[in-house]
């Protein structure tokens, strides 16, 4: 049987989802608790994609296979009474064979927050901090260059592998203001490592107006990994849901 | 001259307000940034009172005396720029030579934060938790009990000394719901040790049913430091200002 869990973590304390040797991530403390519901048998998870070291997640989703007969609520419980607090499972669905977490994904959502309230103690692991004018219209005109279709090089890794398509579709991303709080909310078919904390760090160096909307678009055509220096901090980005 | 700050603080990390060997607190944090700006010259700073391992505060007060002539804008940012990022200095305020931080407040103002939404990993540090049904009515009744002038022994730590008037005046104590939050306001002329956590969690077990509004009022009445079994939890709690 396999199972589909949504998972809200706290990325503040650990090396990112994938496990490295030697540091704490998301997923080897998930499959820990997993292993001990399966008294020590090893179950190996499988997430719908990596995120960042200091990343979080509100819907981050993850498979395993079973012969455990557990209803959904009891996984739940378990789960939670298994894992520490900044990791906790929100539900559990029993799925078909085929399902994956990752190759059956079809659309996910990304929240990049960055605030102007740099003063604020409680705020410093969850967003990004920005100092001085901000301009929002600067902004949501940058973000509309790259909805759409696009050839993302200019904005990933330069780890992402050569061969692999740069080519990505961004079906939303938009722009909301909350207070001095402000949300990017990028949805789209995938994201290439770093795309999202590049795509932000572009928006808000135009945002405080160090850099131009043609700037930008100059770095999107230049589809050259090497042209966007810009990384929002890892802290303000949320993995808010995957759909399938 | 005196120097007033107003200072916010997430008190995650940090074994509460006042300096205890060996264990890193918020006044020997803040004391070690004024030594740095004074060179080296030792500064002791007088806060508004302590405030317990986990507490935070979104507007707790501290004086010290300085020869140096800044002005408080820059005052604010040179401390700023010598603490780390979880203490944040707010305001600076030049005063006069009878100001203390202590002797001179006449009111304080603390939240309880305590929430419902037990699996969200991102509030784990900063709300109490509740499990169960929970009446926002029955809190009502059993704040009403506490405002005014009481005497508050049953409500305090049993460290607290025996001469020390336990006598004490809530001039408010309110309870607002902001989704599955539940937010207790209480503001009043003093606090003994403990009183606010007591005074929260006691409300709590009403909420919860575990107690009656009745049983609250004979704890009241008992004047008895072995009265109260209840303290809620320390992360929950805000210190929001002190006024003089």
């Amino acid at each position: 049987m396999i199972i589909k869990a949504i998972v809200a973590y706290d990325g503040t304390h650990y090396k990112g989802w994938q496990t490295q040797k030697g540091k704490v991530c998301v997923q080897e403390t998930i499959e820990k608790a997993v292993t001990k519901i399966h008294k020590g048998e090893y179950k190996r998870i499988v997430g719908s994609g990596r995120t960042d070291a200091n990343v979080h997640a509100s819907g981050q989703v993850f498979h395993f296979e079973t012969s455990l007969n557990i209803p959904p609520d009891s996984w739940v419980r378990a789960l939670n009474s298994a894992l520490p607090k900044d990791i906790r499972i929100q539900q559990v669905v029993h799925q078909k064979d085929d399902f994956h977490a990752r190759f059956s994904a079809k659309q996910k959502r990304y929240d990049y927050l960055v605030t102007t309230d740099k003063e604020n103690p409680f705020i410093q692991n969850y967003m990004g901090k920005v100092y001085g004018e901000f301009s929002l219209e600067k902004m949501k005109s940058c973000a509309e260059l790259f909805v759409g279709t696009h050839d993302f090089t200019s904005f990933c890794s330069a780890d992402v592998e050569p061969l692999k398509s740069k080519i990505k579709t961004i079906r939303r991303l938009e722009i909301i203001q909350e207070g001095n709080v402000y949300r990017f909310i990028f949805e789209g078919n995938g994201f290439l490592r770093y795309m999202v904390r590049m795509l932000a760090g572009t928006i808000i160096q135009v945002g405080l107006s160090k850099i131009t909307v043609d700037d930008a678009q100059r770095m999107l055509e230049g589809k050259d990994k090497h042209q966007c220096p810009y990384k929002a901090e890892a802290c303000g980005l949320y993995l808010v849901n995957v759909e399938y």
